[in-house]
């Protein structure tokens, strides 16, 4: 349950006032504007504004004085092209801000793209909720023996039950301790009159990495678009690609031409190396190369026909 | 004149599309968004789209999930603190995107704000506009004598005659001589069928630094202000100098109480040093200070004066 | 204690080997170059690398062909004037790299800086060692009634056990929890070979925020100072400000006039209003001035009389 | 000729300067630290600074207390996998400061490059030299009738030598003009002691983009190698790839295991669209696949078999 009833009255209220602009709106995006999108289990992603649209990279890249843009075929050649050929400035023009709610080891993944603007909400000014994540039992997944980033298979029965005591009890934990040292009770009132609490700055270190907090984030869709082709790619921890496959959503609702260039060059695309291109234009030509042959080590060449389907 | 009958009607156009938003609108700035206001001599700023308004900085602020606004008294009070404490991330939640006209020298310096987004017309793609800045009478300034980065009095007579004479017979000439190079005729026939053009990313070399390039410039409220409090300075050059100006009056219709700030706490305000605090301080307790007990040197002494407006 | 034998061992050898160099060099910095300088009960601070020095910045004004220096009393008095103006480039053109060990609460507030260049220590990919902060008896600070960001008086005798004890055993606790997740016993050996350990990204979010974290931090000087800036003043966290407070004192062996142009103009200094210099122009006049009639709230009245040391 | 006598000898002063370090020394650059490159016909490159090598990337992403290297293979294995998967920020821990003598024009396209701290030579503050740039005659193309950004084949005969004269004729009297507008005369005594000059801001703009001005510019490895992609790249204007080549040699005497890395998987590599990575897959399946069936419009075909090496 990601929001209370207070905060869903807020939205439904900026969701209910509509104004008058003489700038580019995407109507897709204004369906679902100010709403949140649940995540995980207490978490969620709310788009709660947004400059520009398609055509403002179309309009970008000519430096036009009216709208710029043609035929929706030219600008999406151009946009396609744009995309192709890296060039990065026109997609800066359109600029996107989300609210949203994450689990702390989450943001400190999120906050390492620092081409954005960030607003935290402050622990050392104010208290945080006792809401931390709990993993989906699909999710348990246990170490990988080959990855040293990787999850392998999921832990099952006692294993995974322990896991699951584990964090919740410790979660539980610190957090009757922050709010006992912060000397907090129900509704404001301190647990003890008598005694002073410790200073919120200190006592939130006793808090783990799974509780939640939650942030303004701003930024272009150029940086946006960067930030989802690493945190949407298969290697990225499954509790950050949740978000960004939810902020791939809400991009193709903003910028649907820039969206689908992003899934052919970017996401659905691969970089290939020199040796790689090499090894195969002597497969087009017929020849019979394998990983030795190739040049290419064996985790390369693994990677290769991985970006080709090849198995 | 700085825009063509085609360019203005593209405007008009622009500016008669009136959408429903759920987004924040801000009235006054919507009054005269895509309106080229005119500039130098063929210049011109204008606020081609926005993102966020006064209440955006404070809903930033408090990581709020509605408007987050509550009096506007309180509103002011959270805004000037902000600003006062230099808090400056929640202001870097509003964005505005201009499209500007500007001599290539203004644009060299412009450029040197790093922290912003900048599309420019192609001089290596499209052909430059026979258009270049000539300065008014009053603001043919001589090279100071004692600040080799400023201007004294005005010349006059010949010598003012003599430069203007310069100015515009060799401007005309490096454009005249940058179409012969291109082969470029009247509405795009060549000037000679028999011959090829210089490409063009060669030819624009010839043209000086007075001529009018264009760019769509985006940048956030944060940076806006930092940008603004440098090139509206006193010891900015003017031609860059008018395009902060009427800069600041595009603020004032979009987020009117973050610019009173911004008049108070930064463009009037100043920052002084440890040995001039102390002065100061001694100063209010009756002692009679003048630079050389200062601890300053003269020209920090004058400085000093001058921020507290004492001759 | 924040070394182990091992990496101390690594350090001397690092610091063992003098090669020559046509760079310029800051012998002072040389000197402590890669040691470990203690902070917290865990923490440290270690410059290890740097490029320029205070000539560099004069060099860089000048752009220079050579050293670009000419008498020290000239190289100060430029650096004095850059910095006053806030001409801000000179002071990119040196570079400076710090490993530091701290708190990951700490980590959170510093990554907020974002002109600079980092290398955390990956606990997606490692394993992090049992360090976690426990605030000395004189920073266990109750919550302040006054400013929500702030500490008050000091807890004591039981207030302080309590604290004590709850922050040790919870840290503790977690910890021990984390390696059973992880299935990780002594020396590398699984506690348990019958099963698997959880993912590391996952079992890290059992840690609290106390926990140390640590990681390669680059930028330049003019970064370096407007983060010294905010974080050594005396609204920072304690905790942040430590580590302020020796980054000070290497840029005083790196740069040593960039440092006291840094103490002088703006650690010492203040930025005021255009009503506080209004207020002081007329109390300098010999007129009476207090809140009401200075037009300051109360508050920023209060900040005035504060920069100006008068109470 | 882009070196006075002065300056070669400022140069050689620096140079003959040796001090002891504990800092990482790349060996090879140290050769040819602050040795003029010369480019064009009056530019130079010089790399006047620089902080880390090879090891210092790989140190950086394993966080390590010394050296942190192991064995050369290994090193290498770490920087092409780092290289390969996109782990940028090892990279940007290593730094180098270039001194460059380069056209306007060319200066216009490099600033682009945010990322990086520049100081420029101020034609505000000092007056510039009479060197701009003419050139060669193999440089001298006509535009492309395809490519708008392009050149085609290269101007001959009297058509050359037209292009040649305006442009020499034009900057010579653009300089001279400038000097009369500034009455400088010989060795800093004015041409006519009984009139002032015009002001040096002002004056500048009549002269001409093929002006030479020159910077101090540095950055990160990860920015340079961005930098050099796209500056190195064929479709780059010819007159900023020569520096772009040169400054690839200076990074192979710098990082030599990053500058062949940096030739394997981005300079020699391509970066491949879904659809054209579907297309290479049914090729080397056998089939036979033309631009029609590949499903790519003409023009990404064409770069594709480009990418290839196929004709």
């Amino acid at each position: 349950m990601p929001l209370s009833t207070d905060q869903q009255a807020e939205i439904d209220q900026a969701r209910g006032e509509a104004l008058t602009t003489r700038r580019a709106v995407a109507p897709a995006l204004e369906e679902i504007l100010y709403k949140a999108i649940p995540l995980l289990d207490h978490g969620f992603v709310r788009v709660i504004d947004y400059m520009g649209d398609d055509a403002a990279v179309v309009q970008a890249a000519r430096v036009s004085y009216g709208r710029g843009t043609k035929k929706v075929s030219e600008d999406k050649g151009l946009i396609n092209y744009l995309m192709r050929h890296r060039h990065t400035t026109p997609f800066e023009m359109c600029e996107i801000k989300y609210h949203v709610k994450l689990p702390i080891f989450v943001a400190r993944q999120w906050i390492r793209h620092r081409t954005a603007n960030v607003n935290e909400y402050s622990a050392r000014y104010s208290i945080l909720d006792n809401e931390f994540y709990m993993p989906k039992p699909e999710q348990l997944a246990s170490q990988s023996a080959n990855n040293r980033q990787g999850r392998d298979a999921v832990l099952t029965g006692k294993e995974a039950e322990r896991v699951f005591d584990i964090l919740k009890k410790d979660s539980e934990l610190v957090y009757e301790h922050y709010m006992e040292m912060l000397n907090e009770g129900e509704a404001g009132t301190p647990l003890d009159p008598e005694r002073s609490g410790l200073a919120r700055e200190l006592a939130r270190m006793n808090l783990s990495l799974s509780f939640y907090t939650q942030w303004y984030w701003k930024t272009n869709l150029h940086n946006l678009m960067h930030f989802l082709s690493l945190r949407a790619d298969a290697h990225a921890q499954y509790e950050i690609r949740v978000y960004a496959d939810v902020m791939i959503d809400t991009m193709k609702r903003w910028t649907p031409i820039c969206h689908d260039a992003f899934l052919e060059y970017r996401m659905g695309g691969a970089h290939l190396s020199k040796t790689g291109l090499a090894a195969i234009k002597r497969m087009i030509g017929g020849e019979k190369v394998d990983q030795k042959s190739s040049g290419l080590n064996p985790r390369e060449w693994r990677e290769l026909m991985n970006s080709l389907g090849i198995e």
